[in-house]
């Protein structure tokens, strides 16, 4: 009989976390009842709202539980359906999680042309992380031509898209911040940023981020697209114009922390820029998913939006993948490979 | 020679200040030019923005200079025109400052009728504060039938209309944080409030003031509209719901630090909510006054919209008078009465 690994949360670390908050174990390869499909996984996404599944606090959605299989999207091939809607050699992309084989109903689960892109892309550029850049820049950060665009982890798997429609929906201005200067000369060179501000030489010192961004955008900041938080976030916050759009993604920075940071408030930059700070998730534009990966696919096509992906190889290697995107050692859209992708020859 | 008393912006304290801020001077009266209009004052209008112009800093407008006449909403009498679009007698309200007599230019300068309501209401509810708390809690806080509502600083001359349209417009309910065991009893029994929260003996424990939230709002918070910031702010954040709108409109317990205080940072309650936090002025919506104005007035007329003034007579008593919004001293809009009101017999 066929075996499924697959990663359990194990713990719920207050702070920094191991490999040891996760336990690889073997079971059965499970069988579909009727409507349902059994896939193969093939590519497993890491992303970083993965360390809030981790938590048993209140959130978007509910904590994985403890000994259940650690979430997440997946790009896989249906070996066995019992859906009319898919058949054998279907590729899928569904959130199966952190295990070799799992069970899909079909619903949310989308067919993926291997003909389009890699179909790895499916949970990068022309998935989740994709459509969160596309929604979060123009909805939620109501971007307009003529702007100054400021993109933290500019080179991530939201932050690198970010920056790039910026550019191709005619920012004025598109600044990165990044840590480290492989990061930040690829945004320059390859994704199209006027500048990027590596932060990690630092030290956490607002001071001298703040002096950064200011040489980095004469005319001030128009949105501010947040991945990372934190400090990063207290030093664009002074920088804002009137009108100001915020659109906090993430705060990756702030995900390991056991008790919140300490910080200058911010909301006075709002009150006196007549400035807007939002939080959003990308389930909430659920319904324009069709909309965000048309637009999407026709830039990815005609090669104007790039994409870099990050590749662990073995499913025993996700928790190590996850602890890189805490580490800031990603660089591009951080996957694994359980198994090596037969569309790609 | 009449005589123009009037009060002069003397320093720039950089936390508390007194009334050594300011300096009483007689000057002689202006004299109109073409298109001029000279005024005699009757109400001054005594608001928290007006720390902010006494300070050097970046803010939505530039500060008061040193040695000028400190600025200030007022309604007056023309006693002389030079501008064929008033008379000798009109009662309009300007922003002539502290003191006497003022010039007028006619721009920006609106007449009043004494018979639609006391005149002092056109630096109130049916000025700048209550424009401020039409547009606020319903542009800005975008509140809906069915929202439940917190307002801080809630029988003040913002937040108390901003209770009262929360319950015109179908709020589910209206809470209000206030300074006291008189204004919370006002807040309840005069203009409406489900519940009001009396901060003041709780010596600034966050962690008390959420408790009592959270037993005034069973169904989580829809709008905030927080005139006051610091450790309230910080109360009601934990508490917002999914897509919550958080309008701020002023800090006042945030004016007189020389350093911004240190807090938890609060953009994680954003995100996890797909929440919004937006700073405005009165000014970004001059082009709708008269839309405000409109349904206010019409409330003001039917009862619905109650108001409550605070008058401290004397020109020489302003700073005083400032002094007390900083205390929590006033109990409703703050005014000084400069001399008699000629329409009030």
């Amino acid at each position: 009989m066929a075996v499924n690994r697959r990663w359990l949360l194990a713990a719920r670390p207050p702070g920094e976390f191991d490999e040891s908050a996760f336990k690889l174990e073997e079971a059965p390869v499970p069988s579909p009842k009727d409507g349902e499909v059994l896939v193969h996984n093939i590519w497993l996404s890491l992303d970083p709202y993965m360390r809030g599944r981790m938590r048993d606090v209140k959130s978007y959605v509910p904590p994985v539980q403890l000994g259940a299989v650690m979430e997440g999207g997946t790009v896989g091939e249906v070996i066995e359906s019992k859906n009319p809607a898919f058949k054998k050699g279907d590729i899928v992309e569904e959130r199966l999680g952190w295990q070799e084989y799992g069970i899909g109903t079909g619903k949310g689960m989308r067919k993926i042309d291997p003909g389009l892109a890699p179909i790895s892309t499916a949970v990068g550029v022309l998935g989740m992380p994709g459509l969160t850049a596309y929604f979060g820049l123009l909805d939620v950060g109501a971007m307009k031509a003529g702007d100054t665009v400021v993109v933290s982890a500019a080179t991530g798997a939201v932050g690198g898209p970010v920056g790039q429609i910026a550019r191709i929906k005619g920012a004025k201005r598109v600044v990165g911040i990044a840590g480290g200067k492989a990061k930040c000369d690829y945004a320059v060179k390859e994704l199209g940023y006027d500048a990027c501000i590596d932060y990690q030489a630092m030290g956490r010192d607002t001071g001298q981020l703040i002096k950064a961004l200011r040489a980095a955008c004469p005319d001030g900041i128009d949105v501010y697209f947040d991945n990372v938080g934190s400090w990063i976030t207290d030093a664009v916050l002074p920088l804002v114009n009137f009108k100001a759009r915020i659109a906090i993604c993430g705060m990756i920075a702030e995900y390991n922390l056991e008790k919140p940071e300490l910080a200058p408030r911010i909301t006075r930059h709002l009150l006196v820029n007549s400035a807007r700070m939002e939080g959003f998730i990308i389930l909430n534009f659920r319904q324009r998913f069709g909309e965000g990966l048309r637009e999407m696919s026709g830039w990815v096509k005609s090669g104007q939006l790039k994409y870099r992906e990050d590749v662990v190889d073995g499913l025993e290697n996700a928790p190590r993948a996850l602890l890189r995107l805490f580490k800031g050692e990603n660089f591009g859209k951080q996957l694994v490979r359980i198994r090596p992708d037969p569309t790609r020859r």
